[in-house]
């Protein structure tokens, strides 16, 4: 009999994961199930369907059960894995009103994370929505289309919520963003930088609402009516929540299956859990700040895919490391950049360092050459041994994508004067010859 | 008598000294001798004076004399250095028909490079014309100004000959481009992706004549008329010729300053030279090559900025250090950018490395978001160690940035399998959940 390897979960990590294994393992049975109707989406294109940048949701579903079928991989969707028993190395799944057991050699956890909805109950309620699943954005588009909400709220100013704030303010509707920390992508940013965004938004026409923790929606005849913080109330004709997300690790438990204290399945660099013949990957596990060097949950689609990957390769024999991650993320806030990585001055002095911060505004072009734009970039250093910690890089036209060489440098524990050395490339289309990033350094040296 | 620092040069590495010397020694005595009319302009700006993407050439004068002269440096345009006594630390200056002697208690040779010619006489000729100095730029401006040139020919396929042969072709001239080597940019990139750059240059209408060196131009009454090689000959009305250019070193060697097989000054990281009270930095300097670790020439402005810099720092008695240059470049032709940085796998293999290459096109954009485009990654690697050595990255819009995250990566010395673990930023309006980065070097490892 063939090894059967058995994968939970068929979106990012689960489904790089599968591919992985039918090229490396071409006479293994690989199962995924999947309890949705979908496969190997792109969640994080999801948002532009709304202001249709992206006509066809169906360009989001980057490969179908088919094309994994063609590849050899054995895809059941609408089939929910309920129970794992790892001493008998079996599993239980329902699909369709049916119940089976499945026997498995190795298994992997790619079960993600599920949309939280704070104290919100949003169950039968017409016109609140969550949007973390395909069939989430096609809920909200379909009630967009037909109901054309005019006064939108949005609970969450994170990444999710500062994308569909653009995407439904450039559809017409008038969009409240309400946060409950003082400044927005609490954690992500540091507030000199945060407000830089929140002027973005402000600027294109988004109300905020910042530091004002959403106390109550009002619900009448299922319809949310108004949106309450403990000091104010406004009417709104739809809601979207996008407060964060937590791992959906009930199965692993179940299992046995150890998990931190944010409940993210804990592994060690071969994505292993701590039993036998289980692995982890994706947005439901943990992995290692590389800057830290602690144990952190980073719920992120390119940790996924190479998650999937290297949990594939481990499953399979062969020994690959995921060493971790720096935490660096990409959001556009309609047309400004924001790029981040690392630890933000405010978690580097949470995590003990000595912190120094710098924080620069320089052109992103020579500043004779036509077209330049500002560029902001925060850097964040210790001050003991002078490692660079972190960065955060606002800006037009492709000036964010700085963050990867910042990125780069951490995963090279790179210190500040190495940094200040680097040789970035140069011409006056491209760059000034002292790059923002380097305007930063330097700044930060002195 | 307070100390008196003494530049040779105005340029990038000159002005950037001079700057620095004035904050770090506000009470010395900084002069800087320039024989030209200009002191600090930015070289790289001048092709897009010719196009009038840059429509007022005195933009392209960063900081002027009196600038500078506010700032405490005493600027002398006009002034040429012509002998340095360094055992008696004097040195002779004409200027005006007239000549002095100057002491000097530290000295920086920052004379750049001058434009090679070749075997060509440009001496009287009024329409062949190199591209270098500040007043090349105004002579070619004038001469496209008032004589219309309709067929130009461009004599050299690195930087400045496609950058010219792109602004000349947007004026409206039918521009020729002649390189002696098979491939365009030579030494800088892999015959496969500057086979890339001569399509961008073609698909705009640029005749490309490749492997072919230009052996005589016919002057016929001070005008040149027609271009040769071996085997062909064609018509111009007029001749650029950018075929590199050479360390402006005469003076240090005359000072007895040790330079290398190039004729570039020998210094160590320090940016002093062999002889006690002179430095050197800039074009005219050597530099280590940090992937090979051996002595190089780059003669590039952001290396001449931070030499400057350190070498002020150096002479002022603060120790820094300018550890070496991974060869990072970036250049645009049309609408093509292009990035490259440490080693092309030529290079590799000339050094001794046992090669690794591999080379991919991906989309620069997550595939189902609007805008995206090809980009071609080529990542060069020893395939003893696993280190990476080099790359190439060719694209659009922004995407030859990138070659800033391999040249992050070449500082660290960084293995393949570190770098195909960097946590790059995400966002389907800036890149794949693959970055074409990645994509390269997951090929690379396989």
């Amino acid at each position: 009999m063939p090894e059967h390897f058995v994968i939970v979960g068929g979106d990012a990590a689960g489904m790089s994961a599968a591919s992985r294994l039918a090229r490396s393992m071409p006479r293994a049975r690989i199962t995924v199930f999947e309890r949705e109707d979908v496969v190997s989406y792109a969640a994080c294109g999801m948002p532009y369907h709304l202001d249709a940048r992206i006509p066809n949701p169906k360009t989001l579903l980057i490969r179908t059960p088919a094309d994994f079928a063609a590849a050899g991989v054995d895809v059941r969707i609408g089939h929910e894995v309920v129970d794992v028993d790892a001493v008998a190395a079996k599993l239980t799944v329902h699909a369709a009103g049916t119940r089976r057991i499945e026997m498995y050699d190795k298994l992997l956890f790619a079960t993600g994370a599920h949309a939280n909805v704070g104290s919100f109950s949003t169950d039968g309620v017409r016109n609140v929505f969550t949007f973390r699943k395909y069939v989430d954005m096609m809920v909200l588009a379909s009630y967009l289309k037909y109901a054309r909400p005019t006064d939108v709220t949005v609970v969450g100013g994170g990444y999710i919520g500062i994308e569909i704030a653009e995407v439904l303010t450039r559809r017409g509707a008038a969009v409240t963003l309400v946060e409950a920390a003082p400044s927005l992508m609490p954690g992500c940013l540091d507030t000199d930088v945060a407000d830089l965004v929140s002027q973005e938004l402000r600027h294109h026409g988004v109300t905020l609402r910042l530091g004002q923790p959403v106390t109550q929606i009002d619900v009448v005849r299922r319809r949310a009516r108004r949106v309450q913080t403990a000091s104010d109330a406004w009417p709104c004709d739809a809601v979207v929540i996008g407060v964060g997300v937590r791992p959906a690790t009930e199965l692993a438990v179940a299992a046995g299956v150890i998990i931190d204290d944010k409940g993210a399945i804990v592994t060690d660099e071969t994505l292993r859990t701590n039993i036998a013949g289980l692995w982890a990957a994706g947005d439901c596990t943990t992995t290692i700040d590389l800057v830290t060097g602690r144990r952190t949950w980073v719920p992120l689609g390119p940790a996924a895919n190479k998650q999937g990957r290297v949990a594939a390769d481990n499953m399979s024999g062969r020994s690959t490391r995921f060493a971790g991650v720096v935490g660096t993320a990409l959001v556009k806030a309609f047309e400004l950049e924001i790029g981040r990585t690392g630890l933000t001055g405010q978690a580097a002095a949470e995590a003990g360092f000595d912190v120094a911060v710098t924080q620069i505004t320089a052109g992103d072009r020579a500043p004779y050459y036509p077209g330049g734009n500002p560029t902001v970039v925060r850097l964040v250093a210790d001050r003991a041994t002078s490692r660079l910690l972190g960065g955060q890089v606002l800006g037009r036209s492709g000036a964010a994508g700085r963050i990867n060489v910042i990125a780069t440098a951490l995963h090279a524990r790179m210190g500040i004067e190495q940094f200040a050395g680097i040789d970035l490339g140069y011409a006056p289309p491209f760059a000034p010859v002292w790059d923002p990033l380097l305007v930063a350094v330097n700044q930060l040296m002195r």
